[in-house]
This record gives C-alpha cells, structure tokens and sequence, in this order.
C-alpha cells in the first residue's frame, strides 16, 4: 500500500488520474503527450480562466474535506466562464502537493473535480503534478466556448438598467464562519461553501437569449461584484437593501450577533452566484430565462446609475456600500 | 514606496502587470474581466499546456534570478507547444506569492516572463494572483495552434526511424551544478540554465515539414524523453554515445569528477531541447528543416528498434540506458 503521494512517486500518481478519463471525440490529444491537441468548436470564440486555490488562504482542511476541494477548485473557474456566457468545454490542473499528502486524499480530490467535471461534461485535458515544501495548491485552467454576439462582459452596464442577481447570497459565508467555529451547518448550507454550483446554465441562457448588458461571477462578494462592474463600465449603483435575496436562518445569523445583514451580506464572499444588469427594455428577454431556467431564483437587487457611487438604500435611508474582500489584505 | 507584495495589495499588482500589456487584435476581452475571449485561429486545432514552477523544488532563488524565473515559468511550456509543432498564440500566468515577496521581485519575474512573450508573440491573456504561507509557485498555461496535419505526437515513432536531437545536451545541468556549488558558469553557459530557450522554430519546421514521425521536448533529459516515446511509440532506441552532441566543457566537468559524461548527460534535465524521430526515407524533409532552420544543430544519435529496449552503444559496448529523473522521487 502506499501511503503518500511521495511513495507513490509522480508517474503513477498521473496514471492513477487519467485512468478514470475518458475523452469525447473533439479532443485529438488527450494527456499524456508533451500538450492536449483538441478541436475547435466551429464558429465559437474561444474563453479561458485560470485561477488558483491554496491551503490555508483559499480553503482549510480541517473542515474542507478532499472532495470540496477538487468540486471548489474546478467550480471557480467554471463560475467564471459561466460569467462570460460560455459553455465550458475542459480544463487543465496543475497539482502542487505536499509530498505528506496523503494518497486516498488525492484520489478524493480528483473524485470532487471529475464529478463537477462530468455534470458539465468537461473534460480533463491535461495538467502537471509538482511536490512543494509548502501548502496543498490547484491551479485550474477552464477553457470554454461563445459565439460571437453572446459574449457577456462586465463592461456594458448603462444607467438606469436593472441590477440583478440568480439564487441566494450570504450563505456561504455564513457555513464558512460556522465550520470555523466548530459548528455543523445543515447540510444544505454547508455545501453552499463546499461545493458551491457555478452558474452555468444561467450564464448560458443570459448569452443566447442577449438578455444582461454585463455579468460577472460573486467570487468575493456583492460589494466587491458592484465595484468591479461599475469601474469596467463606469457607471454607479444603488441597491435595495430590502430586495436582497437572503434566507431567515442568514438573517438570524447576525442578528444574534448583533451585526448588520445587510452590510455583512454585501461583503459575503464565496457565493459563485451571477451579478448582473439588464436593460428595462429587455425584460422580455429575461423573462424567457427565467422560463427556461426553472428553479434557480433570480432577484431584482437594484439599479444603475449615471453617478458613480455605489450605495444601498435601507429603511428610507441611501448610504455608501461596504467595502468588499481582498485576497491580499486580510 | 511600497516593499513587499503585501503592501501593495492584489488589484494594484495586477493592475502593475496589466499595464504593461498589449492585446494583438484575435484578443478580444483580455485581462480583467472574469475570463478572457480569443478569436480562434481559423483551420487551425488548439494546443493546451499548463506546467508549475516551485521555489525549490523547480529553481532556487539563491541563484536564480527573479527575471530568469519568470523566463522559466513560460519557456517550458513554449517548449511543451514546440514540442507538438505549435504556434504559440498566448499564456495565462497563475502568481502564488509569499506576502514577503518583494514588489522589485515581482517586476523582475513579469520582466523575463514578458521579455520571452515578445520575442514568440506570445500575449498575456490573463491569470491570478493570490498570497501563499509556503514557497513562490507560478504556473503558466500556455495556448498554440497547429494545423491539423502537423501535428507532432510522442506516439509515431516507427522501427528504423533515425533518431534527432536540437541543439546541445547536457549544459544545463552542468551550469546548475556550478551553480548550486556556488561557482560561477560563463554566462552562455549558465544562460542555458537560466534562461532556456524554447525550440519554437524547429516545432513548426518539423511540423510544416511533415519531417518527424514523433517529437518530445527534454525536460527531464535525454534518458527519461526516450522512455517516454518508447512507450507511447511502442519501440525501442539505440542511442550512439559518441554521437551525443556534447560540449568539450561538459566533458571536462565530468572527467575532472571521474563521471561517466555519457551517462551523466543521458540523465541530465532541464535541456529543452526537441528529441524527434525521421524516417530515413523522409531525409530530404529534415534537410529542408536544416535549410530553414539557420544556426541551430540537429544531430543523430540513434535509431529506433524493434526491440522494446533502451540501449546505448559506447565504444563498442551495448548496455542498457541509465534511468532518468523523476520530479517526485528526489
């Protein structure tokens, strides 16, 4: 038996993942050669994100188990091409791994990443396996598909759109900071911060329908996802505090603990929700993809204006948003 | 003044990076949205590699120089791309920073990952920053295109094919040694340490050419490429051990330690350069490669076999290959 992922040595921890691979005909060179060769998608632009997650910054295994890890570090990068209106297609992972790791915690890993892999039929194209003196790293490349004119950007939003949101917000941070505490979130809840959904389909069906002048991803919060599609478009906000699609138990969250909602859940992070605007004259069109999304909510949170603040409106009363998150400063 | 990456803060490094970039006009969305949009290459397959360097474990910043690690980080997966015959087209950077890293640091290594970029053409299409507890990490995605029927594989190999390799083997290896033994390498020397250089020219020679039935670049040195082709190949190799194309320098080094020159340079990383095999009946398509190439040897070294053996033939001798380097057995 091997124990770690040093006794196993770097080829057969490769072999052990392509193994359970299996290609769909457009990729003409899977792994195992010096790069993956694969197919266009006719008539499609090309969309590519890469994005890491580290041990101890991004997540912590004491309650991440190795399947979240895997589900979480494909699941950012497919919430950020949902983001683009693009159907993602495969991904590259580079492995960064402590030589202690223990094997079986590997193989979960690559359980959660093929599994979230598989329901979005994304294939596995390649990737490298490195060891480290240091934390347990993914590096996640996702590379997908758009035709031409279903690209969404975060630049488009114009005043006196409509600002929208899909699903619900503040949850995984509150499961985040439970587990942190040593509680058990309910299920549900916990793995609205395990294994967070990326929005694929919604940002699909936002691009084809050409229902949002802009979109982006909540990876660090509604705060942060305000700012950021305010300066690429240059333009400002003003959110209903009311209109914010949170659920009693977030609610009961920071009440007990004397914190605003509001504030708290404009700065959650980790939501992987869809943030975005529509134009009050496509309201058709959104109504077309609520139709034929089903049950994923979608809440009208607020809307753009020409000044360029970012401001909630709560009880009467207009004040500046929250700050958001900064990987960098913490 | 801010000193280290900490100080500085996530959005204005990469505002720091982004700044210095400019998009070629197949790049639509380029960094700073939530994923980049290319235009393909049209009639064109796309090529995919991602491959992460590790303060040490992959470089040593006692005697690596920061721009020289960020020359690496690209120049092995433009390597990985000659490898198959591609053009290059673009990279995605992954920076996973120690916060004591100093910003001065950090604009030396996007200075010689960028310096390299420019010389293939190569855009920066985006990527991510984020903090680390552990060592300096960057992994590079890099993306290229081939035509469909130039492309270069590990698996063409055919009994009686003639064996080929770029350039000169072995020096990088000696230079990290000198290096590592705190010496000081003639800079042409240490330069094929420090500074590889992707053998991009002859990838698409070779593959324009139809000249190689298979082709693989030297990471992890002569012996290990060997093994690899073999086994996807399904053969063997002969390998010529006068035939090696190997410095008087390189042969000093080893005799002045009583080692074996052949041996240590079939064993020696961190060459890239390209290992590929010709049939013997396409000889005047390698020698229109040779024409269009300029300066840049190709050397035989040996023959295909039958026999799913690797064997090297010194002085008369036939023995068997010695092993090669694996990155997690150290």
């Amino acid at each position: 038996m091997y124990d770690t992922v040093a006794d196993l040595g770097e080829r057969a921890l490769i072999a052990r993942i392509t193994a359970r691979l299996s290609m769909p005909t457009w990729v003409l060179v899977g792994p195992g050669d010096d790069a993956a060769v694969v197919a266009p998608d006719r008539g499609a632009l090309q969309v590519l994100t890469t994005d890491a997650v580290v041990d101890g910054v991004h997540f912590d295994q004491r309650f991440v188990p190795p399947d979240a890890i895997g589900h979480r570090a494909l699941a950012v990068n497919l919430s950020d091409l949902a983001a683009m209106g693009a159907q993602p297609r495969g991904a590259l992972l580079s492995l960064v791994l402590p030589e202690s790791l223990p094997v079986a915690a590997l193989d979960a890993i690559t359980d959660g990443l093929l599994s979230l892999a598989g329901t979005h039929r994304v294939a596995l194209l390649g990737g490298n396996i490195t060891r480290t003196p240091g934390p347990l790293t993914l590096d996640v490349t996702a590379i997908g598909s758009v035709r031409p004119r279903r690209v969404l950007t975060r630049a488009g939003a114009r005043p006196g759109d409509e600002v929208y949101v899909t699903g619900i917000v503040g949850e995984a941070a509150v499961a985040l900071q439970m587990l942190r505490d040593g509680l058990t979130p309910a299920p549900a809840l916990r793995d609205r911060y395990l294994r967070p959904q990326p929005r694929v389909r919604a940002g699909l069906l936002l691009g084809r329908n050409r229902a949002a002048t802009s979109c982006l991803d909540l990876s660090d919060g509604l705060a942060d996802g305000l700012r950021q599609v305010a300066e690429a478009s240059g333009v400002g906000f003003t959110i209903d505090a009311e209109a914010l699609p949170v659920t009693d138990e977030v609610r009961a969250w920071y009440g007990t603990r004397g914190e605003n909602t509001v504030d708290a859940t404009l700065a959650a992070g980790d939501d992987y929700e869809l943030l975005f605007t529509v134009r009050p004259s496509r309201k058709g069109r959104l109504r077309a993809v609520r139709g034929q999304l089903g049950d994923l909510p979608i809440t009208r949170i607020g809307v753009v204006t020409r000044a360029r603040e970012l401001r909630v409106r709560e009880a009467g009363l207009l004040r500046e948003l929250p700050l958001g998150f900064e990987h960098f400063r913490s």
